[in-house]
C-alpha cells in the first residue's frame, strides 16, 4: 500500500517539509518511464521549482578502487557534523555491464547512512549515462526542495558519465590513487579539463610518499598547460579522515569566489543548456537503436562494413532509410 | 559542358586509369547532396570498391599556425620524389565559422600542386565534421581506385574533426610548435590518445632549443602514462626540409609492423564501423536540428532552461514531442 501514487500536492508538501519517505518516492516517480508517471513527475517538478537551486552540487569521479565511497562517507560525516543536510546520488553507467558497483552496497557508507541528516540514494538501474543525466538533474531538484544543502553525485571515471556529472555539478572533484600509473592517464582522458580539484586519496602508510609525489607531478604538468583556471591538487586519506577539513575549506572558498564573480550562476545556466541538448540527443539515438527493425539489421550491416563489402556511408543511408519507413 | 554527368562506367574507367579530371568530378559527385547524385555516387563506389584499400591513409592534425600546409608540402614532395602518387584531402569543420583556412589557399602548396604525381583537393564547403567523415571516406576510396598510394588527410586540431580524421587514418600524426604552451594542452584534449606520432615543427633557428625541450617533456609525460603503445615523438622543420626523411621512415616502420601483426586490418575494420555509427548519429541529429519547427522553438526553450524556468528534461521531452508530430 505504501507505494500508492500520491497527488502533486502531497509530493510538494512532503518534499518541502523534508519528508525523506516522500523524497524517496518522488525520486522513484522521476525514474519511472511510464507515461502517466512522467506526466505527474513533470507537474511535481514544476511545483517545487521555486524552492530549488540552493544546494552545493558536488560531482565526484574516479576509477573503481580510488576509494570514492570511503571519501564520500568521510566528507559527508564532516558536513553532517556541521549540521548540514547531505544527499548522496550516483550515476553508474556500468551497472548493466559490471553488475553494479557504486553505491550498490550501502553498507559501505554505514555510518553516514545512519545519520538523520544524510540521504543516500543508490544508482538507478536499467539506465544509460545519456538518459540518466536529465533525470539525475531532476533528482537533485527534489533533494534541494527537501532542504538538502550538499548534494554529492558519484560517478565512475568513464567518459560519458563523467561528462554527465560534470554538467550537473557546481564543483567537480577527481579522486585518484598513487602508484597505479593513472596520474597522467586522467589527463589523457581529458578529465583534467573538467576538474576543479584533483585529490590523491590513500595518502597514508607506505603510500604517503607516492601520493605526495603524484601531486607534485600533476601540479607540474598543470602549470605547463595553457588552462587559465588551475584546479586544486591535494592529498588525503579518507580512511583515516585526513585532509577532509582542507577539502571542505576549498569547497567553500571556491563557492564564495564563484558566487562573487558571477561564475556560479553562469556555470549553472550553461550546465542546464548542455543537459537539454544531451537529453535530446540521447533520446534521438535511443529511439533509432531500439527500433526493432534496426536491431535486426544492424549486426549484419556492421559486419559487412567491417569486411569492406559496403562503405560506412552507404550502410548508414540504408539503415536511416529503413528507420524512416518503419516509423 | 565539362560538368555533364558521366555514366557509372565512365567514372569507373576514368578512375582506374588514374584520370585526374574524372577523379575531381567523381569527388564532386560524392560531395553532392542531390538525391540523384547520391544514387549515382553509391553505384560508382560499389563498382570501384574491389580496387580500393591499397593506400597509406595518414591523418595530420594540429592547431592553426602549426605549419600543417608546409609540412604536408614537404612530406608530399619527399614522397613524390620517390615516384609515389600522393593525394591531399582536408576536413575543415571551421570553414563556416572562420571563413575557411585549411587548403583553401592552394598556393601554400605551390610546388607540390605542380607535381603530376600529386592531387590536392581543398576542403568541401558547407559541411560539418559529423557529416563529412563518411564522404571523406568515400573520397579516399576514389583516390585509391585512381592509384594514389599516400593519402594525406589534413584537419585542424578541433575535437570532433580530429576524431573523424582519426577514424579515417592508418596513421595519425599530431603537429605541434614549441613555445606556445600547447605541449600539454594536446594531452588535455585527449589528442595524445589518438596519436601515432607527435611532431614538433619549426625546430629551427631560435626555436630549435624549445622544440627539443618540448619533445623531451612530452616523452617524459608519455612514459608516465599507462598507454601501452608509445607514439613517436620527433622534431622537424618543414620549412627547411629537416626531419622529413626520418618521419617518412617512421611511417614505413609503423606500416610494416602493423601489417605483420594484423593490427593494420583490424584498425581499418574498427575505423569503418566507427564511421558507420558516426554517420548514422550525425544524420539523426541533423534531421532534428534542421527541422523548421524545432529551429523556431529551440532558442526560446534554451533561454527558459538557462534561466531555470523549465528543467532540461522537461524541455527536451517537449521538443521531442514536437519533432515527432511534425514528421
Amino acid at each position: 500500500m505504501a507505494e500508492k501514487r500520491l497527488s502533486v500536492k502531497q509530493y510538494k508538501n512532503g518534499l518541502l517539509q523534508g519528508d525523506r519517505a516522500i523524497l524517496g518516492r518522488a525520486i522513484t516517480l522521476i525514474e519511472s518511464s511510464l507515461a502517466s508517471d512522467e506526466k505527474l513527475a513533470a507537474e511535481v517538478i514544476s511545483e517545487i521549482l521555486p524552492s530549488t537551486g540552493n544546494s552545493y552540487r558536488i560531482g565526484i569521479s574516479g576509477i573503481p578502487g580510488a576509494g570514492k565511497s570511503t571519501f564520500i562517507e568521510a566528507l559527508g560525516k564532516y558536513l553532517t557534523g556541521l549540521q548540514k543536510k547531505v544527499a548522496v546520488l550516483a550515476i553508474d553507467p556500468s551497472s548493466t555491464l559490471s553488475g553494479g558497483s557504486i553505491l550498490g552496497d550501502k553498507t559501505r557508507m554505514n555510518e553516514l547512512s545512519r545519520s538523520p541528516l544524510a540521504f543516500i540514494r543508490p544508482s538507478p538501474s536499467n539506465t544509460t549515462p545519456g538518459g540518466v543525466a536529465g533525470k539525475t538533474y531532476e533528482t537533485i531538484l527534489l533533494c534541494e526542495a527537501a532542504g538538502f544543502e550538499y548534494i554529492l553525485i558519484e560517478t565512475v571515471g568513464v567518459g560519458q558519465s563523467e561528462t554527465a556529472v560534470f554538467n550537473l555539478a557546481d564543483f567537480f572533484l577527481l579522486l585518484m590513487i598513487p602508484g597505479m600509473g593513472d596520474e597522467l592517464q586522467a589527463m589523457k582522458k581529458g578529465a583534467m579539463e573538467l576538474t576543479d580539484a584533483v585529490l590523491i586519496n590513500k595518502a597514508d602508510g607506505k603510500n604517503k610518499e607516492a601520493a605526495l609525489q603524484a601531486a607534485t607531478e600533476i601540479r607540474q604538468a598543470l602549470k605547463l598547460s595553457a588552462s587559465h583556471t588551475q584546479p586544486y591538487v591535494m592529498t588525503c586519506s579518507a580512511k583515516h579522515n585526513e585532509g577532509i577539513t582542507e577539502i571542505a575549506h576549498c569547497l567553500e572558498e571556491f563557492r564564495k569566489t564563484a558566487q562573487a564573480c558571477g561564475d556560479w550562476e553562469q556555470k549553472r545556466s550553461e550546465n542546464s543548456v548542455q543537459n537539454l541538448f544531451s537529453t535530446v540527443n540521447y533520446h534521438l539515438l535511443k529511439d533509432f537503436y531500439e527500433t526493432a527493425s534496426i536491431q535486426r539489421k544492424i549486426k549484419t550491416i556492421e559486419n559487412e562494413v567491417a569486411k569492406g563489402k559496403i562503405t560506412p556511408h552507404t550502410a548508414a543511408i540504408k539503415l536511416l532509410k529503413n528507420y524512416k519507413t518503419k516509423k
